[in-house]
C-alpha cells in the first residue's frame, strides 16, 4: 500500500514503490463525507457557529478532522517536492488522424479548420429541417440554414427573436428556469441584424456566423457586469472588455446572447442560486442542473445555444454536462487563455465547453484555444501547433483505455450499468483495448484539491469581504469561505505535494493506456428542496458524489470530455467521462465521436426544450 | 506610488503603472523590524510564550501587526495572479565573450572549458610558491603544485595531513573555531592517497583532482550523516548516497573534507549554533561569520579550502561570504540539481559557491552546475548550452549596472562608502555605464520571501518535529518554527503574488541594464554575545540587515555574486553584490572578475588562516 495510516497521519510511499496494477493492494477510500445535509435555519446555526471567534475555529477542526483532511494531508508524511501549477510541456503528442494546425492563424481560419475535419454534410443526419442530432440544432445546422437563406439570424420569428421570447417565457412562472442572470434582448438583436447582413452580404465570417452562444457570469463579456454568481462582485470588479475567449467567439460572427447563471463564486456544486434564482434541469425542472457552470449547461441542454461556455474548477462544467444531458469538455491547463475570467483560482480552473453535440464542442474549442498573449504560465505550452482531430475518420481502433474498476463502480448503481453498458458498446463497436488499473489515493487527491481551490478562493476574495455587509452573501457560500479561510499554508503546500503524486501516478498510467474512463458522476440530478431556495444548501455528501470523478481534470491540468450515454429510470441524463493525456484534446473528442454515434439516435428531448428555428408560435415544449 | 496605504491594508497599482525610474515617487520603506533582541533566558520566555496554545497566537498576531506583514501582505490588495516557482525561460541570453559549453559533456570536460576561458598562467600572480591571490590558494596553485610534483595531496606534512592537523587545532581552545560538524581524516587520507595516485601516474582526472572542498551539512555528501545542523535530523533522513552536486566533485577528483556547520535548519543568519559550537569568523573571531552556509565561509575564509558548498535560500551564501571576505555565487534557480539537498523549502533554495576567488567560484560552477535528471521543474531550463565567460578577455566594456539609491545607501556608512567607492573604481576602469532606477516594494519581498521560505520549512519538518523532544531543538529555532507555522494558505499564496510582481519589475529593469549592483549586506559581522551560545540568539533587527539586498537572488531565482571590496575600520570584510539576468551567469562572473583584479592585491590576510602548502609547523596564523 502506498499509505500508511497511525495514529499521527498517513505516510505515503515512494510513488516509484505503488503499484498501478490491476492486482496493486491500494486501498480505495470512497470519499468518506462526515457532515449532515444543511439548510433554511439549520445553515444558518452552522454558519454563526463557523463564523464566531471562538467556536468557529474548535468546530473547523472536527470538520477537518472526520472529514480526513489531517490524516491524509495535514498530518501525512509526504516525501516529494510539492508541484504548485500543472503544467504539461508539449511532447511527443503520438496522436494519430490528426489535422495540424498553427495556433497563430486567425480564428475563423481555425474554425474552418475543424469543419474540414468533420464528416461532409452529405454523411450528416440532417436534411435542413430536422436538427442533425436529433434534439440539438447544430452549428453547422444553423449554417446551413443562415446560408441557403431558409432563415436568417434576426428576421420577425426566426432565431434571435425565437430565442428572447424563449428567455422571457421560461423565466417566468410556471417554468423559472433562471437560466440567465443577465441578458439584453436589444444587445442580441444589434449582434444577430449585423449578422444578418453579413449574410445577405455573402460575407459571413464562419460557422460560427450568428449562432447563439451564452457565457457564464465568471467569463467578462460586455456589455454585461460579470456577477459571478454574486449581487456584490460587480461593483469591486466592473468589467470593462470582452474576455479572451469571448474576444475570438464573436470575431467569428456568434451572437453573444448572455450571462448564464452560476453557483455563486464557483463555490458549490448543485448550481443553487439564492440571489438569482435556481437554475432547473431541463430533464425535470424540480431537479438541480449540477453546478457551478448550472446556466450554461440548462440552455444548451434546452435548446437555447448549441454552444455555452464555463468555467472548470473542479467539475464546473463537466457537472452539470453530464446532469443535464449535453456534452462537457475542459481542456488542458493552459490550453484556454484565462484573460478576462474571474480570478476565482489560479492553479485547478480552466474555461470549458458545453455544447449539444461533439462536433460542437470541437467548432467551439477550435474557436478558443491556443495561445494567449504570454501569460504567467507560458512555460507550459510552447509549441505553435495544435492538432484537430480528423472526425470525417472513424478510426479510433488501437486506442488504450485505462479503467479503475473500484472506483468505476463506486457510484449509484444505474450509473454503474449505464456507464459499463457504455464502455462495452466502445469496445464491440471499435478496435480498443482496456486496460485495469488502480488510481491510487484519490480520496487524498480530492481533499488536496478541495483544499486548493479553497485557498485560492478566499485569497481572491478576502479583500473584498473585508468590505462587505454578509448579509450580501449566500449562506451556503458564508460556510464555504470560513472552511477556504482556515487552510494553513502549510497544508496548501502539503495538498501541492499530493499534486506531485497524482502527476506522477497518472504519467505512468499514460505510459499503458491513452485515456482514462470514469463516470462523469457518482449520483445523477437530485431534487432541488424547498429549503434550499433562499438560504442555499450544505449538501457535501451529494457534493463529493458529483465531483468525485472531476478531480484528476483540475488538480492535474489534464484535458476531459464528458458524453451523455443513457438516461436512469426516471429519465435523469447520465454521462460517461474521457480523461486524456495533457495536450491530447484531439484523441479525446475522437473517442467522444465515436462514442456519441453510437448514442445520437437515442438522445431523448429534454421536458423543457425550445426550437428557435421554428416559428414562434411553437416555442416551447 | 505603487501602494496606497489604508487602515485595511494596502492596495498595490497594477505593475505597469509603477514608475521604475530614477524620479520615481516609489516610498522606500526600510526593514522596519519590531523585535528586540532576545537571548539566553529571554529567549525562553519568548519561546514558551509563542509555544502556549492559548497566548501564541495572540503574541502572534501583534508580531505580524508590528512588522506589516498584515498591511503589505495578509489584508493587501495585490492584483497580479501567484507565481509559486521562480522558473525563468532561456530566453536571448545576449551574453557577450563567452564560450558555448554542451552541458552534457562530461564534468571534468566543462572543468576544462573553464580553465580555457582562464587567463594563462604566464599571466596569473603566482609563482608556484606564493598563493595567487595574496591569500587564497586557487585551485590552479594546487593544480600546479601537485602537477609539477612540487607537493603532493597525500605526502606527510602536504596538503592533506596539512588539513587535518588545522582542523584539529582550530576546534580546540583558543581558536574554537567550529568549522566541522563532522570531518573524517581516514575518509581524507584515503581521498588524498588516491589522488596521489592518479598523479604520480600522470593520470590526473582535472585541475579540481586532489583539492580540498568542505560541504555545508545541508548537503548529502558520504560517509558522514546530514545534520542541517541539527542533534536530530540524520536519524529521521540518514544520508544514503552524494548529493548530484557533490558527485559531480568526486567525479573531478576533488577530495570531499568534511561537513562544515550550519545555522541549524537554515533557520537563521547568524550562523550561531548551539549544539556544534558557533563558527567565528577568521577576520575576528570573536565575531559572527553570518549564515546559514557559516562553517563554509569560514574555511574559506581560513584557507582550509579553495571552494566549499553551501545553500542560499535567502542570502545563505552570499551573506557568509561578504562576512568573511570570500566570493559567494549562488546562481539561476535551477541551475544546479537540487538532488540530494535537505529539502527545506522547494521554490528559494539553491546550491551555491564559496570560493577565495572569482576563479575558484567560476571553476567550482563549471563542475556542478548543468541539466541534472528530470527534475520536478523541468520547463525552467531547457537549453542544453551553457556559457562561460572567457576570463582570458578583460573586455566589459558597455556592460550596464543599474543602481537604485535609495536601497544602495541604506547600510551602515563605513559599508556605503566602501561599495560606493567599489562602483566608482568599477567605472573608472572599465567602460561600464550606471542606470539609475528605482526596485519598488522592496520591503514587502522581504516579508513575502520570509514567509514563503518560513512555510515551506515548517512544512518539510512538521511530521518530524511531532516526533521530537523539542529539548532538541535550539531555542531560536522553535522560535522560527512557532512562527513559520502560523501563517494561513491565504497569507502564503499572497506572498507568490507579490513575487509576481517583483518579477515583472525585475524583467523592466533587466530591459534597461545587465546587473544590479548593491552592497551584499547592511552591517558587517556583528559581534558573538556570550548569552547566546546556549540559546542561540533572536536579533532579527540585524538579519534584516544581512538579508536586505540577498531576496531578489531567492525569491526571484535571479544568479547574484558577492565580491570582496574592501573592510571598515575594525578590519572587517564588506562584499559587494551583482545581481543577473536569469541564466546570465557569464556576466556576472565576468564583471566580479574585473572587479576583483581591481581589489586582489588588497585583499588581507584573516587572523586566523591556514597555509596548506607549506609545511605542518608552520601552520596557524
Amino acid at each position: 500500500m502506498g499509505v500508511f495510516f497511525s495514529d499521527k497521519g498517513a505516510t505515503y510511499k515512494p510513488v516509484k514503490d505503488v503499484n498501478l496494477g490491476p492486482n496493486s493492494n491500494e486501498l480505495y477510500l470512497p470519499a468518506n463525507v462526515r457532515a449532515p445535509r444543511a439548510a433554511g435555519f439549520l445553515v444558518k446555526i452552522f454558519v454563526w457557529f463557523l463564523e464566531s471567534k471562538f467556536l468557529g475555529p474548535l468546530l473547523m477542526h472536527f470538520l477537518k478532522r472526520d472529514n480526513l483532511i489531517h490524516k491524509l494531508i495535514t498530518d501525512a508524511e509526504i516525501k516529494e517536492p510539492p508541484i504548485f501549477v500543472p503544467s504539461h510541456l508539449v511532447g511527443n503528442l503520438n496522436e494519430e488522424e490528426v489535422m495540424a494546425v498553427d495556433s497563430h492563424s486567425s480564428v475563423p481560419s481555425r474554425v474552418q479548420n475543424a469543419v474540414d475535419c468533420l464528416p461532409s454534410p452529405a454523411k450528416s443526419l440532417s436534411n435542413g429541417i430536422m436538427p442533425s442530432s436529433v434534439h440539438h440544432w447544430t452549428v453547422m445546422d444553423y449554417w446551413r440554414a443562415y446560408s441557403s437563406g431558409a432563415i436568417t439570424p434576426i428576421m420577425e420569428m426566426q432565431v434571435a427573436e425565437n430565442f428572447i421570447a424563449a428567455v422571457i417565457e421560461s423565466s417566468k412562472t410556471p417554468l423559472q428556469m433562471s437560466f440567465f442572470i443577465n441578458f439584453s434582448p436589444k444587445d442580441i438583436l444589434q449582434q444577430a441584424e449585423d449578422s444578418t447582413l453579413r449574410y445577405e452580404k455573402g460575407e459571413s465570417i464562419s460557422v460560427l456566423d450568428g449562432v447563439p452562444i451564452a457565457v457564464k457570469d465568471e467569463i467578462d463579456c460586455l456589455p454585461y457586469p460579470t456577477t459571478g454568481g454574486t449581487k456584490w462582485l460587480h461593483r469591486l470588479r466592473p468589467c470593462k472588455t470582452d474576455a479572451c475567449c469571448v474576444t475570438r467567439l464573436r470575431s467569428c460572427g456568434a451572437i453573444l446572447v448572455g450571462k448564464t447563471n452560476m453557483h455563486e463564486l464557483g463555490a458549490g456544486t448543485s448550481g443553487i442560486n439564492p440571489h438569482y434564482g435556481t437554475p432547473r434541469n431541463p430533464y425535470d425542472r424540480r431537479r438541480i442542473t449540477g453546478g457551478s457552470s448550472s446556466g450554461s449547461a440548462a440552455v444548451v441542454a434546452a435548446g437555447l445555444c448549441p454552444i455555452a461556455l464555463g468555467v472548470d474548477g473542479g467539475g464546473s462544467v463537466r457537472m452539470p454536462a453530464a446532469l443535464c444531458g449535453v456534452v462537457g469538455l475542459k481542456p488542458t491547463f493552459g490550453r484556454i487563455p484565462h484573460e478576462g475570467v474571474l480570478p476565482l483560482n489560479w492553479t485547478v480552473g480552466m474555461v470549458g465547453i458545453l455544447a449539444g453535440t461533439i462536433e460542437d464542442a470541437f467548432i467551439a474549442y477550435a474557436a478558443i484555444s491556443g495561445e494567449a498573449a504570454p501569460s504567467y504560465h507560458k512555460t507550459a505550452h510552447e509549441s505553435s501547433k495544435v492538432f484537430y482531430p480528423l472526425l470525417k475518420s472513424a478510426n479510433i481502433s488501437g486506442v488504450r483505455l485505462a479503467k479503475y474498476g473500484k472506483w468505476f463502480n463506486d457510484c449509484n448503481e444505474e450509473i454503474k450499468i449505464i456507464c459499463s453498458r457504455a464502455l462495452d458498446r466502445l469496445l464491440e463497436n471499435y478496435c480498443l483495448k482496456v486496460v485495469e488499473v488502480t488510481i491510487p489515493e484519490i480520496e487524498a487527491m480530492r481533499l488536496a484539491h478541495y483544499l486548493t481551490i479553497g485557498t485560492e478562493c478566499i485569497t481572491s476574495f478576502s479583500t473584498h469581504l473585508k468590505n462587505l455587509d454578509y448579509a450580501e452573501l449566500g449562506w451556503d457560500v458564508r460556510a464555504a469561505l470560513s472552511v477556504y479561510g482556515a487552510f494553513s499554508g502549510e497544508e496548501y503546500i502539503k495538498a501541492q505535494k499530493i499534486r506531485n503524486r497524482q502527476m506522477q501516478f497518472h504519467n505512468r498510467i499514460f505510459a499503458e493506456a491513452d485515456v482514462i474512463v470514469s463516470p462523469m458522476t457518482g449520483v445523477t440530478a437530485y431534487p432541488i428542496l424547498d429549503d434550499s431556495h433562499q438560504t442555499g444548501e450544505l449538501d457535501y455528501v451529494n457534493g463529493a458524489a458529483l465531483v468525485q470523478y472531476s478531480i484528476a481534470g483540475n488538480f492535474l491540468g489534464l484535458p476531459a470530455i464528458s458524453v451523455p450515454v443513457g438516461y436512469d429510470k426516471l429519465g435523469l441524463p447520465i454521462g460517461l467521462q474521457l480523461i486524456g493525456r495533457p495536450w491530447c484534446e484531439a484523441t479525446l473528442i475522437h473517442i467522444a465521436y465515436a462514442l456519441q454515434a453510437l448514442y445520437v439516435e437515442e438522445y431523448r428531448r429534454p421536458e423543457v426544450h425550445y426550437d428557435l428555428m421554428k416559428k414562434r408560435t411553437a416555442k416551447g415544449s
